[in-house]
């Protein structure tokens, strides 16, 4: 093992990596990928399973774990490392607001409802049980934080309000104890239009189409405003006017469709719209993060939250024109608020 | 000719009704329905066409004219007449808001693309011209006010922009100088939706899909809060949940399918994206109404609107839990309003 880039993998134990006399130390860095099996009883199953978890810890040895979640989109890779770029590494890093030389950053790959054989779907709870039962695995007693972000936010509720002694403190960006009805209908749709590609024989265009559909939610109407300025114009080929709307979209539906199995949206998305968390139940210190622009998690239902969340809760509103995706663009914003919920308890 | 339902076809004259004697006088009618093919260059088209216009009267005979229009949907049945329900007979009809024992109102068939021959598209200005054209073939020469809602109101900006001569007042509900990027964004993907299933064989599914999603755009998210409360049903025969959100929209998709054709839907959807009238541009007196939660047509649109008219134009705002569909849903309210507006002049 190279002592510059001292990294552990995730047979070896951080404990045995001792700094060499001499020369520099470098900070000793805990940085593996891994695989485990823990056994709950998934929400919608009969009995336990085991269930394979893939995950990803990236920090500084020894330091204090800070569970982080993103999107349904998102996976383990949330810190840039070597083999590219992470979903939130404006936000967690050497030096970011989630400072991966103070802290440790644990992520998992979302459970779809094909790790949990014959359950009729996959819950929140059955990821933040999953969660649990990783750091009972990985012998990591309470974190300093959960940090979940859309379908995060609502794990990290739904494993605050089933594990409260595991961690210190839930913040939770864009995520609310429900899923909005009206964001629960768009859903619904996007998943109908899944399956009707699906079942005429042309899957990835539903799932494309979907894809499209959602990125309307996620997203502003004053960044479709400033973005969308072009005239239509009119194609002979398919006999019909083009938008500029359209080509932007299209780019984001296509991208989607090759990094993304139309089953792992069905599952993911029905999830979301499977959430219920009781506010009252969640019983550990909240820092709720809500954006005025997002449509997909309504202000009302965050505010509805922290007056009923069952330990102290306070809720900061960013502005910004990138609507749900604040989270992932307001680095500036979203960063001050995660330092100061991240030092609350002293470090 | 019965004196008591002395109703006029449009082949008849009402100067040729006359009062029997002795026996109380009903009020005059003029209830035609036509068809009038008149001559106009359609936007997306190089020449002049003759373009057939099927058209209703209804109302007091000899009272001033106001036309009518609707949304996308609505049709000439305005006003609910021997053969069934009007499209907004809450707000026309005798003795309401728009009262046919004072006004006749004129409404229209929407033109559709296959009206217009080799034509690329048809645009809200063919609407406007079309309309323009009509009068002049009943020999009406200025009418008493335009009233549009949604789409209809988007022709009637075009309307006065083009023919002012032809309108004391233009009464716009829910419609504005645009289309909103987002909402083009959206209505761009229920016509992919509706081409999806085309292409893959079921185009009733996807013209169902469609309108669902366009419901979504509709209604207010507290409708959907307060319609949705029933918990989710999961359906072993296709494998997945089924929510309350679902059930109602459904029923939406079913109805519209039964009545609107795929080519009538991408033809009108398309016109609403393509719409644009340069508020400077429109100089007849106008009344605005917009609706709180419309998330079709967003209020700053129409205070930009009503800034910008070229003559004398107020906005008034409307609270609803109808979102859009509050110009079908809030008769009080707009009831009130139009009253006013067609009271401006004196009648």
């Amino acid at each position: 093992m190279s002592l510059h880039a001292a990294s552990l993998t995730a047979e070896s134990d951080c404990h045995t990596v001792a700094a060499a006399v001499g020369v520099p130390v470098p900070v000793l860095r805990d940085e593996r990928n891994g695989d485990t099996v823990v056994r709950f009883v998934p929400k919608y199953a009969d009995e336990a399973l085991d269930v394979r978890i893939r995950w990803a810890v990236r920090g500084a040895a020894f330091a204090p774990v800070i569970i982080v979640q993103g999107g349904i989109s998102a996976d383990r890779r949330t810190v840039r490392d070597a083999d590219g770029a992470g979903w939130w590494e404006a936000l967690a890093g050497p030096g970011k607001a989630i400072d991966t030389d103070r802290f440790r950053v644990l992520s998992i790959d979302w459970l779809e409802r094909s790790d949990l054989g014959d359950a009729l779907a996959v819950s929140t709870t059955d990821q933040a049980d999953a969660l649990a039962a990783l750091l009972t695995g990985l012998d990591i007693g309470c974190v300093h934080a959960f940090v979940g972000a859309s379908y995060g936010a609502m794990v990290g509720l739904a494993f605050a309000a089933r594990h409260p002694k595991r961690t210190r403190r839930l913040v939770a960006i864009a995520g609310a104890h429900r899923a909005h009805p009206l964001s629960i209908a768009i859903r619904n749709l996007q998943r109908e239009i899944v399956r009707l590609g699906d079942r005429l024989g042309d899957t990835a265009a539903g799932l494309d189409l979907a894809r499209r559909l959602a990125m309307t939610t996620y997203r502003s109407a004053l960044e479709f405003s400033e973005r969308c300025a072009d005239a239509p114009v009119f194609d002979a080929d398919d006999d019909h006017h083009h938008f500029a709307e359209e080509e932007w979209l299209k780019a984001a539906g296509a991208s989607f469709v090759q990094r993304f199995s139309a089953a792992r949206f069905l599952a993911l998305s029905e999830s979301i719209d499977l959430h219920g968390v009781r506010p009252e139940d969640v019983r550990v210190p909240t820092t709720l993060i809500g954006i005025t622009s997002d449509r997909v998690v309504p202000l009302a239902d965050l505010c509805d939250l922290q007056r009923r969340c069952g330990a102290a809760a306070e809720l900061h509103v960013i502005d910004s024109r990138y609507g749900h995706d604040a989270f992932l663009k307001e680095a500036s914003q979203i960063g001050a608020l995660l330092v100061e919920a991240l030092d609350h308890q002293g470090t």
